[in-house]
């Protein structure tokens, strides 16, 4: 006998043979899910979580590695978990092996299903001799007993619905969005099919979510790089493309709904979700990639004084936008703060409910702009920075994503031999973000580079004059996967890196000092954005993109946006909180700002040239006058 | 020095030499205007009315011809009347010469010009370093001042909105609909270019008027034959044309907006309107030509229960439906009661205002489908019924529009020969409608039918054999216009007219009946609809089509439809009456009334089989008896 498995968030299924396990069918539907001791439960890496389907009693190792507790919520081993139903399995993301795939998933709060989209089934009266009024007086008439009096008809909807009564024998399934339009008409009861779409827009990736309007649950979720990237990388460079024409611009906002497109394409193979019954989009993403989406004019976001063309919340019919969804569906765009702090800031509050403590909190959302965003519940004050790709992997020589490979952790001894973890395990490539930093903070913490972020080692077989100055030899060539080049850390590389961290650390002290705040009243430091999930926060101390704060303190919610945009789909009230929360927000333009410019300079040293304000860090980094003297010896 | 003469409602423009006649200017541009005497000021046909511009003290003639009175009133003679200034001239329908146009114009109320468009200019304060919020953001702070904080962008406008905003100086016009939606936004003031349009859409002719919404001055005034005739002459052959496919649903709704576009396109070309300034189309058919109109289904219509696809009123983009106006511009359509009772019926009671007199009035807008309202300010009974197209001149032997040569008046003496009139003192080419009911009624009254309508004239010239039943010779092949046939008015034709008249005629009695409302109780009797316009009513008395009451009761509207149209596009106030009428209007479908059955058989005698229901008619027409009696002699 075969059974269906579904897999979350992906929603791939897959049937398999009865007594297959829950890793054999991930194996079989290509669901990313770790099995290090090859499926004998000894590892306990393949944690799964049944959400739907009855299941065998748990096995001796289910017992020994999860505990009675957590399976009874429903906790178990993919490798020992034998199929004896329909299941719908979550794996969750520390189960998975790879990241091949980008992170977009993100910490979200529970929230009440209460979507902008309902679904409504009627038995209609069907037009007498007696009573030969038009269908839409019908139809108002039964709408106006729930109080929509009101209702609107798109004029496709219009041209269909005649039609649709009438073959469906006057018992139909209406959609209406905004409590006031009916979207669509379709026989008998389909009040079940009910789907919106979720996308976070960044400057690097672009991640697409596919989500029940009924139960809530995320139906697919999948990220592409940002399709614009081939018209420039960062921000400004797609501002100053798109600035230059208006074909341009249409060409920038064509790519980015391409890539929508595809992504939703993807989903609606991988799910049974029929397009038809996906009625509405969210889109969040930083103030220009908002624009480009648009086909907004950006040429402004690049001039003083970098206003936002469009600052409130819009409503658009998809068919407008040409966004393959039902064509009378709704996209809804989040509301902007500034030319560079847009829908996405407000979606990371709403996900991390800072506007809600009572403590100060400081949440940044690392990613090629970083949003930073700085308060509590009295009022939140906002910047943005341009870090830069560089954690990202990009603008490092041997930079590279968070695939098969990727160093992503760096440890360096005392004799400045190198220890260090591949992705996947498999033979070095290059390094991602979390490596990078691991390998700068070792570097700084070993005497290999001073303060400056200068590298001073000498006379030592892993130091050499590269093309652009001194280089160090993180692997060499024979450890390699391709066995070529050595993999190294270049003196351009660690200057990358500290513009990058200088940015953000300018940014959150120039908010700091706007909002009269010392260091040590930050009761918790979010980082937002598919950067945090892997990095050491200690590394990240030391090198100073974190201030010198307690680790517990800190939190990663990985992809914030993304989590909001869902938010803001599943229930309005996340709409109108977006409204209130744009009231408290205050902007700070960092271009104007003296503080910004200083603490950038003092942040280009690691972990900072004032080393007081690091005490952590500096007792664990050999300090500067010991490196120096280490180095002479 | 030139002066530039303005005609009104045309709009057309011509540009003079001072003390050039007004008739001279009308000659030059091509405005139909009468002048009989060549211009001499003897024959006062040439009537016009001074809108604008300052003109020397009348002559001689005009003080006899018109008195002081009228004078005063801006009356001229356009032949004594010379040009000394910029002119606006308004031409009277009863000063113009041909009709060769269609007669599309009708009685309107004066009303309040309030229209769903209100454009508003504004001087925004620019964006700073320290207020860097979104253009938006700035709008909705000046439209919130004016109560309106709801509002919202067409996408069309966000669009372009930035760069507007920034090359005017951030000093603009906003074009705003409903109250609620900007869709237009203009540099500088252009609060004074504020148009819309009114369309008339009746099964035979197509009528397009524009509007100025600040003056409500009709600016323009144009029909064509309505270019679906081609798929169907009368609604039921279109409606079964419709039904074969989808497709030829698409071509009817492409042919006629085609059509409203042609139109729209001589009005820009006459005025100097934009078409961005064109912001609002309100439009009126019956249900047939609204549904076809918006390409809905009409399947329906035509099969029992016969009801409307869409009864309630609609706004939808210019855009969507390929209207050319502003394309963020508003198509607004009427309520429809019933299948066979639309919103042109609303229009008829908006400009004739029976829904708010006390005494009962019976309002017929005569066409090939025949709308009949019947009632008072306590309610109105309607029907619809399917007169034909012979009143046009259609389903006659030589029948003809009314254009040049048409037969429009025909007088028959005792010994049957026929004096008659053509249109322009034309030699004769066929017969119009008013020609055509005079002609019967004539017939009637000399005997040369009997009440059934039968030709028993025998022995005379003018009767002959034709090759189906008799003939009565009207105009010999002589003195026609080709001089190479006979005009005659054949057995069959008088079948057909007795068939639109006894549909007419059953309608209004089943209304009656269903009211219980007596003949002599009907205070007025409107005929709306170009045909009514040039009928002789005691002609249309003595063959039954209107009851047998005195002439005084009688009054033509013209094209009321159209006149509901302008209502509506001039003010928003019509539009809720017109959902006020539409409760009040009781609906009766003829199709499946006894009355209607026996009235119709009564009625297709002349005037009619109960004879004495038209005392004044048998007090002027010979007897059947004695009918019957002259033939024998």
């Amino acid at each position: 006998m075969e059974f269906e498995v579904k897999f979350l968030p992906e929603g791939k299924k897959i049937s398999v043979q009865d007594s297959s396990t829950v890793l054999t069918a991930a194996l079989k539907a290509d669901v990313d899910l770790v099995a290090l001791c090859g499926g004998r439960g000894t590892c306990g890496k393949c944690l799964v979580e049944v959400v739907k389907g009855s299941t065998p009693p748990p096995t001796e190792q289910e017992v020994r590695k999860i505990g009675r507790e957590r399976i009874a919520k429903g906790i178990r081993l993919a490798c020992q978990l034998k199929v004896l139903d329909h299941l719908i399995i979550n794996v969750p993301d520390k189960s998975r092996i790879g990241r091949q795939k980008l992170v977009i998933m993100g910490v979200e709060p529970t929230a009440k299903v209460s979507p902008n989209i309902k679904k409504l089934y009627f038995e209609i009266n069907p037009p007498s001799l007696e009573d030969p009024r038009g269908d839409d007086v019908r139809i108002n008439e039964v709408l106006s007993h729930l109080g929509m009096s009101n209702f609107s008809l798109d004029y496709t909807i219009i041209k269909e619905m005649p039609k649709i009564l009438r073959e469906s024998g006057w018992k139909v399934t209406f959609t209406i969005i905004n409590n006031r339009e009916i979207i669509n008409i379709q026989p008998g009861d389909k009040t079940k099919d009910c789907y919106g779409v979720a996308v976070d827009i960044g400057t690097t990736k672009l991640a697409v979510f596919i989500v029940d309007l009924i139960s809530g649950k995320i139906l697919f979720a999948d990220g592409i790089m940002n399709p614009q990237i081939k018209y420039g990388e960062d921000v400004i460079s797609r501002i100053q493309y798109a600035s230059q024409s208006e074909e341009n611009l249409k060409e920038l906002q064509r790519s980015i709904i391409a890539g929508i497109n595809e992504l939703i394409e993807r989903g609606l193979m991988e799910t049974d979700v029929r397009r038809e019954d996906l009625y509405e989009v969210v889109v969040v993403g930083n103030t220009a990639m908002h624009h480009l989406f648009l086909g907004l004019n950006v040429k402004w976001l690049g001039l003083a004084p970098y206003s936002p063309v469009i600052g409130m919340s819009y409503n658009i019919k998809a068919k407008e936008l040409g966004i393959n969804i039902n064509p009378s569906g709704n996209v809804y765009t989040l509301p902007n703060i500034a030319g560079f702090v847009g829908a996405d800031a407000i979606a990371d509050v709403l996900a991390s409910r800072i506007h809600e403590k009572e403590k100060i909190t400081l949440l940044m959302d690392v990613g090629t702009n970083t949003e930073v965003i700085l308060g509590n519940k009295r009022g939140l004050w906002c910047c943005s920075t341009a870090s830069g790709p560089a954690f990202e992997g990009a603008h490092v020589r041997y930079g590279m994503r968070a695939a098969s490979g990727a160093i992503e952790k760096v440890k360096i001894r005392e004799d400045f031999e190198v220890e260090y973890i591949t992705i996947n395990d498999e033979k070095p490539r290059g390094i991602c973000g979390s490596g990078i930093i691991d390998a700068i903070a070792e570097m700084l913490r070993t005497g290999i580079i001073d303060t400056s972020g200068r590298i001073i080692l000498k006379n030592h077989r892993r130091v050499r004059e590269g093309g652009f100055g001194k280089e160090f030899i993180l692997v060499f060539k024979e450890e390699t996967a391709t066995g070529e080049e050595d993999i190294v850390i270049t003196q351009e590389d660690i200057r990358e890196i500290q513009k990058a961290k200088a940015a953000i650390y300018a940014g959150y002290m120039t908010l700091m000092k706007k909002g009269g705040l010392k260091k040590e009243e930050i009761s918790e430091i979010i980082i937002a954005g598919a950067f945090g999930s892997y990095i050491d926060p200690l590394s990240a101390k030391i090198i100073g993109i974190i201030p010198d704060l307690p680790t517990s303190r800190i939190s990663f919610l990985g992809n914030t946006a993304g989590s909001g945009a869902r938010l803001c789909l599943k229930s309005i009230d996340y709409r109108k909180e977006a409204e209130e929360i744009v009231k408290k927000m205050k902007y700070v333009e960092l271009a104007v700002e003296r503080i910004f410019e200083e603490e950038y300079i003092n942040a280009m040293f690691m972990p900072n040239s004032r080393l007081e304000d690091f005490p952590e860090v500096m007792s664990i980094i050999k300090s500067p006058i010991n490196v120096r003297r280490y180095v002479k010896r």
